[in-house]
């Protein structure tokens, strides 16, 4: 015997979530047990209620509790351009930019044979039926890295047919970083894209 | 804008947790939105049940569903003797090693002047109260910090004059390591705790 039934449970229970191991979900079993009582039922209320309320959007395939979605519903948005990101989250990263006023479509994940991903997988369906309309160009901000580039290659082969302008996101340095710092691959790329001034 | 309501809080509420970012806090949420609902529920659930069926065991002060609990309840165990932890993890580590048959006591934290935990903030009085019986042995398994052997010291002081015998877990090398590993500390606590064989 270590932990009465209802602390075990709760250990397991955090134990599944990623990068949580025992002594992790341990020590946060016995912080949520040490909380009031309100405060750990508003963690476990958020937790129900998120689940229960976010769908994905029904044009753009991000997280929502509301469809369309607060960013496809906007009057203020230039619906000529759709930015392609692999995840809700880059849609935050991108906005937090406010250097972007189109729309998103988010492809739920990246193209990924090892992890058994393939382009079925991913919303890539939905992003073409966007494309009926006054649509100019398709932004693919998939990740730089490998599944990200797979899957920008995938859909650059899929839209360019189309007669819809594709364009990805630079690659080159992180502003606020040393050159000596910068691996090759990103400094060639640098290099390769190098404009004029 | 970047998240809806609903994922926005749940981040919140994540990032509450010691040791959970906000990075973690977006990673966990937005896998529990990828999670299937029953999943998802059965965390929220524990986390509530947890909270609203766990409570202090009135004679150990271990945390418990049932009072008395399980170990202070068993049949079994040597009532003589009680081990004084600060924590009811270091119960469970206790019960692992299987060694020990006799009841617990759980302080529920040590003495931290930095942390404004003073003597009145632990159980101290709950276990003074335990020692009107047949108690023989009080054995002091607080942490080998500052904090535990502070928290020890005061137990002494304390313990010593009721006429209970008082003893404190061995300071050593730990099994398994080299000796050039050991700091001079935990060597120095190994040659003067040393045994004849």
């Amino acid at each position: 015997m270590s932990f009465v039934p209802p602390i075990a449970r709760l250990i397991e229970e955090l134990n599944r979530l990623p990068g949580v191991g025992p002594k992790t979900a341990q020590r946060l079993a016995f912080f949520l047990l040490r909380q009031p009582r309100e405060e750990v039922y508003q963690l476990a209320d958020a937790i129900r209620e998120a689940r229960d309320r976010v769908a994905l959007c029904s044009v753009c395939c991000n997280l929502t509790d509301v469809d369309p979605c607060p960013i496809c519903a906007a009057a203020d948005r230039d619906r000529g351009v759709i930015c392609v990101v692999e995840d809700p989250r880059d849609v935050a990263a991108m906005e937090r930019t406010h250097q972007y006023r189109g729309l998103y479509h988010v492809l739920q994940g990246a193209i990924s044979p090892l992890d058994g991903v393939g382009p079925d997988d991913l919303h890539i369906g939905e992003l073409l039926r966007r494309l009926d309309g006054g649509v100019r160009e398709v932004i693919l901000a998939t990740n730089p890295d490998v599944e990200g580039e797979a899957t920008a290659l995938y859909l650059v082969k899929l839209l360019k047919p189309l007669g819809v302008k594709v364009s990805r996101l630079a690659h080159g340095l992180p502003v606020g970083t040393d050159l000596e710092y910068a691996d090759e691959l990103t400094l060639a790329r640098a290099l390769e894209g190098r404009r004029e001034v």
